[in-house]
Formats: structure tokens, C-alpha cells, sequence
């Protein structure tokens, strides 16, 4: 599984005219060898170069981090005292480009810059990212179960809406919710709003009380064996006004043309735009104001969103979000999200939960 | 107070040589204007400029964050779609060097380098990092509040110490307990480790239940209004060994030795040698692998680590942790951690629960 993983990457680095690469971000790096450490501050890298008919990977640990025996071919180790990039710069050939991690951080990256490890840098995470966005089999079935986790999550979480409840008091029980249902916790900090606090898409959940009347968002996900799960659902709490009803039949109207036509061959820019085209025609435009959606796997966001600005096609193994939304300011929003898997000839939604407006009394 | 903090940042900057410099850390953000957001892979960023007498600041904002109104002189917001690196190249002075912060990423370094933005580029946080270790009034005051509930939160996480409570059970009810006391969450992922777990210092807590006889560590903290506590306790819950006692006993030594000589003038690196020492005399040298403590602040991990690398004096103001440990594999561990706040003729130690070796029966 590495070794084709491996395979991959050095196959797109090629394609790029580059020889040698490092790989920083530690999902990266559990991805391509199996070893997981959280590096914070320190410096933590794979350094993967093309010898000759096959790969030869480099992987520079503190000693401070969990034993990596066994997960590249060689194995550099240093303490806080020393000074990591002096290492890389011996092991990378410096008559040639080197690929750099978009997460490798100024802190490392100046420094670097600063040798003669390379004849110059390129940012080549896009060889990676390449090979994350296509799910093989073993990552396809996680990326399901963490979904039917999420999904079970939902009806765990609609119970919690009760009159008085905070945000905060049911962003807090969520983690423990998750571990029940058999997950690992949260891949993000969930998004509890209710009423106002719905206009705004990034709301930080808070100590705010549920009122009888107020509509509620859940934009929660968790993970499962370090995949990641990302669901909204919203709902009310009385008999919904006839603009609420029309906010979120326009949005499920966005969410469900979109999830429609996603199949390979089709241009992410292109399922942004239907959904978009939804919210428009019904005159909410100006308050959908982010992009339809973004991949997802090891990380809650992967690179190459669904968004006008990404002109790429779909390809069978991507998953990404489909999450229209409308917000107005000062009232209430609604947002309905939803996992696609590409399948050869469409795509799997992930989520199961209804699309359908539930009133939840209170 | 933003303009006591920006007006030592520049004197900071104008020390290195820079009058334009590129803050990104989005707690140093908010250090710096009040204005803070998560922005993920998003570019953020606070430009700051010497601008004659005055320091004219700049914010990058995405328009998905929230309003960041009045945060800075000017404001420049931009869409997904919009590219903010061309934005920051045209703010800059071309004919200067631009300092750079160091957590900002090669997605946005590398393009930045193939702008004709700046004369070259440095590495600068240093300016920002350093009026951060110096904590004024407001933030002493939080500090100590941080640690005050930190050591609360002690006295709970004992009465949960019982024969088959798991480390995620604990770990998971921390939040809450935390939020009780007026806390708003944990300021890193606890460390809650039994028995031979504690031989780990960077264990994460799992799912093993605790045994009879087994001793506990909390490496926990808390965060009061954005600010950082840190504190670590180890617990016998049977009458120990001979040996466990020898063990306990040397890292209190070690750990009281270092913090009755926090005081302005002494060396970060005279700190570690000297809690060092109490551990390489009783014999356990080896196995007190880690730096003794970091500074800390907004972030729980600060620049300037208490170790034999940094050989600078401490200066009034400073805080950081003093955490020595002996880590035996395969039996047991034990680590005492608290924080100082270096006052002008000494330090204030922030965590007050004791030090004495105390037997929990379970």
C-alpha cells in the first residue's frame, strides 16, 4: 500500500521535472510510510528521491518522537540542540531543484534557502495532495464509516436540542457522543449555532441558550482511523416562516443539484456553479459567499475546492463537500452539507441523514 | 496597550535592521490589534511598516472571516478567488528587506519570493516573540488566573483518579471541568498517563484503565482569556517503592532547585543545568531527556525554551515551565511541572498545589 502510494508521488514529481521532494505535513508522511507524529514546532520531515529505478526516502525525526524504526529507508534522528537543516542539506543533491512541502514553514524553509542544499525550490505538494485526493479501496471504506458515524451523530445531536442548552454545552458532550458510536472524536471544532449566530458560517460555538423558536445548525464531523467525516444539518424549532421554508428549499434545491450531477469528467468550477445558479435565480445570491465545498480525507479541508476558481474534472476516488448555504445577517441562515465519493460513472453520498425540513419541538 | 506592543515591536524590528515586516501567527495577530481568526490554509497576515514616527499596520483579511474593522490603520480584504500574495507585493517597499514570521508556510513564502515585493527576506518574529515573552500588567494579571484555575482543575482531576477509570475517560471530562471552574478549555491535549504510560512524556491518553497500585501524571492546562496554563502532577496510588520514592523525591529536588534561582540575570541554559544536575547526581541522567521547560503565553509552547541551547539571561516579566522528569521504560515515570513569572528580584511560582509524593487509595 505504501509502496504504491510512493509510486504515485514520485510518478507526479516527474511529471514536474523534480527528483527529490520533502514532505512535512505529518498526515503526508502517515500516508506515504505509516509513521504518525505531531511535530508542533519541531522539524519533521520525509525527503523522497528518485535513485535510479526506485525511491529512496529519508526520514528526519527528533528523538524526542516515538521510535520511526522501519518507516523509510533511512533514518536521520537529532535533538532539540541540533540543527536539522544541515542534515537535509547533506542528504539532498544540490545539483538539482527540490520540491518543498506547502506546510513547511518560514521558521525552516529561510534557513534552507540559506545552504546549498539545492539549486532551487519548488512548491511540490501538489504531488501528494494528488495522490490523497484519489482514495484507494482501504481508504474508500473509511471514508464511509467515518460518514456513518457522522450520520448517527446527527440523530444523537438532534436530541440534544432542548430549551436552554447552550452551543458550547453540546459542542463539549459531542467528543464523548462520538467515542460511543465508536469514532475517534472530532476532526474540527464543531459549529453549534442557533438563531442570529446561523448568519455567520464560522460561528465559535458559545455559551448562548437555545430559545423556543430558534433554528439550529449542527456543522459537526468526526473521524475514524484518522479519516475524516464533515456534515451540516440545520433545523427548526416551531413551524417555520414562509421565507425560512423558502431559504431552505432553495439551499436543499443547491445541495441536491450539485450532488446530482457529480460524476467524472465534470469540473468542480461547474458543480460550484450549478448550486450557485440555485441560490441566484431565487434572489439570495449575495448571501452564499463561500465556495460549494472542499475535498476531504486525512485533513477536514484537502486542497483543490469545489469553487469557480478550480477549473479541474472530477475523478473516480475524490471526496469532497457539497455545502450551499445562505445567510442573512441579524435573522437566521440555513446550510445543508453532504460527503461525495466519486464512483466510475457518479458518486456515492456519503451522508444519509434526511434533507428533509424537521421541526424539532422544544 | 496595542500601541505599547507595536511601538516594541518596531523598536524590535528597527534592532534587526528592518522597517517592514510580514506578522502572520494569528495569536501575534491578535497580541498586536485585537483582532483574532483561525485561518486555517487561508493567508492572514498584519504588515507592519515604519512610516516616519509612526508604524503604519496593514491587515490581510480573507471576507470570509469575521470583520476586522478598526484593527489595523488600513485593511485589505480578499475572496477565495482572489490572490492575496499580489495584494502584499504591492503594499510593500520594494527597495527593503521585508521581515517574514516564521509560521508563515511555503504556500505563501514561495510566491511571495518570486514577487518583486522586497529586497530579500528575514526571518523576524523574533521582534513580535520577544514583546510576547515580556508579559505586561493585563497579562500577568491572566497568567496567574490561568494557573490558579489550573491548579482547581488539580484537585478535581484527583477525585477521578479510581480502579478502571480509562486516561480518554478523564482526558474527555477535563473540558467540561475546566469550563466549570471558568476556564474556556484546555490549552493543549492532556496528558493523562497510568503506570508504565508515564515513561512516555508525550504519551496521548488512550483507552487503558487504571489498575490498583499503578501511578497517575496529569499534564494538563487550561486557557483564561486566551492565556496559557501548564502544569504536571504525579500520584502514587499505592505506598511506593524504595525506588519510586528515590525517583519522586530527585525531580522535586530538581524542580525546586530551579525555581528557587528564577530571577532576572540568570541564564535560561544555568536553569536546566542546575535541575539537570539533581537528576545526573542521583544517577538518572539518562533518563531526563528533554529540555526542562518553554516559555509560554498565548501559545502554550513560547520561543526561548529553558535548555542548554538558550544562553540567555531571563528578564522580568518572562514566564515559563520548569518540568523536569526521570522516564523509566517499561516501569514507571515521574514529572513535576509548574510555571514562574519572573518578578524583578526573583519569581513568583504560578501553581500552588503541592509538591509532597501523596497516595491516592483506590
Amino acid at each position: 500500500m505504501h509502496e504504491a502510494r510512493l509510486n504515485r508521488v514520485m510518478s507526479n514529481l516527474h511529471a514536474m521535472g523534480l527528483q527529490q521532494t520533502l514532505v512535512c505535513d505529518p498526515l503526508s508522511v502517515w500516508y506515504l510510510t505509516g509513521y504518525h507524529t505531531e511535530p508542533m514546532e519541531r522539524f519533521f520531515a520525509l525527503y523522497l528521491a528518485q535513485d535510479g529505478n526506485r525511491i529512496r526516502s529519508t526520514l528526519f525525526v527528533n528523538k524526542l518522537f516515538p521510535s520511526a524504526e522501519g518507516a523509510a529507508d533511512h533514518l536521520v534522528t537529532f535533538t532539540d540542540t541540533d540543527d536539522p537543516i544541515a542534515l537535509v542539506a547533506s542528504t539532498c543533491d544540490s545539483s538539482l531543484p527540490l520540491g518543498i512541502d506547502k506546510t513547511l514553514s518560514a521558521r525552516w524553509l529561510i534557513p534552507l534557502l540559506e545552504t546549498e542544499s539545492c539549486s532551487g525550490v519548488r512548491l511540490a505538494s501538489t504531488a501528494v495532495d494528488d495522490a490523497r485526493s484519489v482514495k484507494d479501496a482501504d481508504e474508500r471504506r473509511l471514508m464511509r464509516t467515518a460518514s456513518q458515524l457522522n450520520d448517527a451523530s446527527m440523530e444523537w445531536l438532534v436530541r440534544q436540542i432542548a430549551e436552554g442548552v447552550s452551543e458550547l454545552q453540546i459542542a463539549e458532550r459531542l467528543p464523548k457522543a462520538y467515542r460511543e458510536l465508536g469514532a475517534s472524536g472530532n476532526s474540527f471544532a464543531p459549529i453549534i449555532s442557533f438563531g442570529p449566530h446561523i448568519a455567520d458560517p464560522h460561528h465559535e460555538s458559545d455559551k448562548t441558550t437555545l430559545r423556543r423558536g430558534e433554528m439550529v445548525l449542527f456543522d459537526v464531523g468526526c473521524k475514524y482511523e484518522r479519516y475524516c467525516a464533515d456534515m451540516t444539518r440545520t433545523f427548526f424549532t416551531t413551524t417555520p416562516t414562509t421565507r425560512q421554508l423558502e431559504v431552505y428549499n432553495t439551499v436543499r434545491r443547491a445541495n441536491e443539484t450539485a450532488e446530482a450531477m457529480v460524476r467524472p469528467g465534470v469540473l468542480f468550477s461547474e458543480i460550484d456553479h450549478a448550486a450557485r445558479s440555485v441560490i441566484e435565480e431565487a434572489g439570495y445570491g449575495p448571501h452564499f459567499k463561500h465556495r460549494l465545498g472542499h475535498q476531504i480525507g486525512l485533513s477536514v479541508h484537502e486542497p483543490g475546492d469545489v469553487s469557480a476558481a478550480h477549473d479541474e474534472p472530477v475523478r473516480p476516488g475524490q471526496c469532497f463537500s457539497i455545502e450551499p448555504g445562505i445567510y442573512l445577517p441579524g435573522e437566521f441562515g440555513v446550510r445543508i452539507e453532504d460527503l461525495v465519493l466519486v464512483t466510475p460513472d457518479g458518486c456515492e453520498v456519503l451522508n444519509h441523514y434526511t434533507h428533509e425540513p424537521l421541526v424539532i419541538e422544544v
